[in-house]
């Protein structure tokens, strides 16, 4: 039986545009990247709109579409993050992101953010987690960086459609949930939101942490601000549905919980971060160690998409030509009937500073990948490849493809 | 924060395949078109299916895409020519083309034009606008070119669903109008018209303008034809919904209508006829005014689609030549921070006659636009541009992307 293995390397908001102090070349244009050329000279290349020409992406939908997954499924921030700090998400819940706050004995927020609490939020966070709410519904608790938290509400017959309860600006008091949609799940899901939020602030309130707080003249946390609410269904699971084993090799949460909402494992390091002194080399081996044991690898590396948003086109070539080191790494050690690829999630041009929609150049190379006259990885001389102009999902399709997973339409 | 305006030159059905007589060129590559080729040259290009490979368009299809509107939201003949006309038109309100006729005292049709009646109908429709019609409907009613009229039936709970009164032939008499899904709605709409066009025959039957002709030996505007009913939903309007001001500058009624339909301003100046002897001049004086005002401005330009009907790829050369004239006053004074697109509405092959499914080139210029190696700006040269091959929908996403006024998918 034909199965071949793929391993593609995405470097986030890698697409650029004309740099005028970059002679008019992109930073990947001006980049020194002898082996993602190498990967475009001797595989096929193309371009890509990860949903479509002219379509801005944010970073979760990129991947959600490099993994395999529909735009249509696009899930919402909360269970991305949910998924991003491990906390495991389940059909039919409903996921609030929270700030951890400070209130005034009349329940006015004083500080959105509990002077910028820094710690001590997981011993918070574990008093909140798993309170009974009645009627089978319990709370899920999980602190994020900082003064961030996930909530999850679990049980049957809730609803996502209901308000935030944070004011959105101090001196305002909390606001009580309301269903938006006149339904009985969205209204139960306000009643058992209001009960937590009641209930946590009791807990809060003579929680040793906040205590301490007290004794060191810093603000309390001793309440939560809600928003974002959303019903969580699940998603397809690529990996499952295709039989094969896939994993993703990142340090981002926001990629790492796409990655595990669709059924991907996940390696993870403190070493993998988006600063230049990022351990590219110890993302590499992972990656290579993951492909020992799984059918489909990705690796994200993020300092291009920093560099893009500040406005810095020379510290972005910088970027590249380490991206560029860590796919020479890749290259040096790929096993044999592998394809590896390059990708991106989006453009993030210099001179914008955010995502555009402009597309991403992409590669393919590996025994079998069909090869075409493309001899530079960049932003224009991939549009000449055999791969042409391509949408995220098909880009993906065609790995599954290669690797001999697809399944066959008709007969 | 990132804005940036734009300008789109549109040649009607510039679009053309190799032509015999000149040597088998296309006639965009046969004309001699210097500023369409520096913005193919110093821009990125690409070639266009307005709706899809192989599916030709209407001009108003065509301009309905260009504008940033699904295809799916095609409202039909009777809006955009009402529009066209300036007549206001609103949700739920169903509209009619129709025609002045001449009928005999029977009710038979002995002219489906009232000789080509070419004056006095402005007259005519005042007479047979705003009749109150019961239950709250009422009659609006104007005049288009020639013979032609739009009448709208605006009320509570109508329906488009009703049979046309016109026979199509002379000799039959006028047709009473039907329901023809068996709602409430277009049984009220069927009673409604059948009502107006009973009034409207007397108020025809004594108007002075009708005395005037008989007076005259003119055949009377005696009765009026409908046809291609259709209920107006609104439409999605792009300027509004993306946050930009936008602006169209066109001779043609369907171009106007179409853009003011989907909530864009319109200049228009009898000067700007589809003869050889426009004044391309003015209108690009027009355009550059109107992009002092606006963020993105069409420009439209009509000859070249003509000379395809005509089946004259001598003459469609020449248009060429002139609207490469009127890019080239565009060009002189751009505005910085602005891009200029080159586009078109579909291809118009003289051997053909009529519209064609085929790609039209499309090119783009501006700072921080993708450049690519394309020389010169033709059907096929384009097709190895860094746009490689989008449909129309996706191009003006990529403008509305330049421009900065997008809304990114995810976060």
């Amino acid at each position: 039986m034909y199965r071949r293995k793929a391993l593609v390397a995405i470097a986030d908001g890698l697409g650029d545009r004309p740099v005028e102090e970059l002679g008019g070349l992109t930073p990947l244009q001006k980049a020194r990247t002898p082996n993602l050329d190498r990967v475009a000279r001797e595989g096929g290349c193309g371009i890509m709109d990860l949903l479509a020409p002219g379509v801005p992406v944010g970073t979760d939908m990129g991947h959600l579409l490099l993994f395999g997954g529909n735009g249509a499924d696009y899930p919402g921030r909360g269970p991305v993050e949910a998924r991003g700090i491990n906390m495991d998400v389940a059909d039919g819940d409903v996921l609030f992101r929270c700030n951890f706050a400070t209130v005034d004995k009349n329940g006015v927020v004083k500080d959105r953010r509990a002077g910028r609490i820094n710690g001590g939020t997981k011993d918070l966070a574990q008093a909140l987690d798993g309170l009974g709410l009645g009627d089978g519904v319990r709370s899920r608790f999980a602190p994020a960086t900082e003064h961030r938290g996930v909530l999850i509400l679990r049980g049957p017959g809730l609803g996502g459609a209901v308000t935030d309860t944070d004011p959105k600006v101090t001196g305002k008091p909390v606001l009580a949930a309301q269903a938006t949609d006149g339904s009985p799940e969205a209204a139960r899901t306000a009643e058992k939101l209001n009960l937590f939020l009641r209930k946590s602030a009791a807990l809060l309130a003579e929680h040793p942490v906040n205590a301490q707080r007290a004794a060191q003249g810093e603000l309390p946390a001793n309440a939560l601000l809600t928003r974002g609410a959303g019903r969580f269904r699940g998603m397809a699971q690529q990996p499952e549905l295709l039989g094969f084993s896939g994993c993703c090799v990142a340090g981002e949460a926001t990629v790492l919980g796409m990655a595990r909402l669709l059924g991907y494992e996940t390696v993870t390091d403190p070493a993998f971060s988006a600063n230049p002194a990022t351990d590219y080399a110890r993302k590499a081996a992972a990656a290579l160690e993951a492909l020992s044991r799984h059918d489909l690898v990705f690796v994200h590396f993020k300092a291009t998409d920093l560099a893009g948003h500040d406005n810095q086109p020379w510290e972005k070539v910088k970027a590249i030509e380490m991206f560029d080191a860590m796919v020479g790494l890749l290259l040096a050690q790929l096993p044999p009937k592998t394809c590896l690829a390059l990708a991106s999630d989006h453009s993030t041009p210099c001179e914008v500073g955010e995502h555009s929609g402009e597309p991403v150049p992409v590669a393919i190379l590996g025994p079998g990948i069909r090869r075409d006259e493309v001899e530079r990885f960049d932003e224009i001389a991939c549009g000449r490849g055999c791969l042409s102009r391509i949408r995220g999902r098909d880009f993906i399709m065609g790995i599954f493809d290669y690797m001999g997973v697809s399944k066959k339409r008709g007969s």
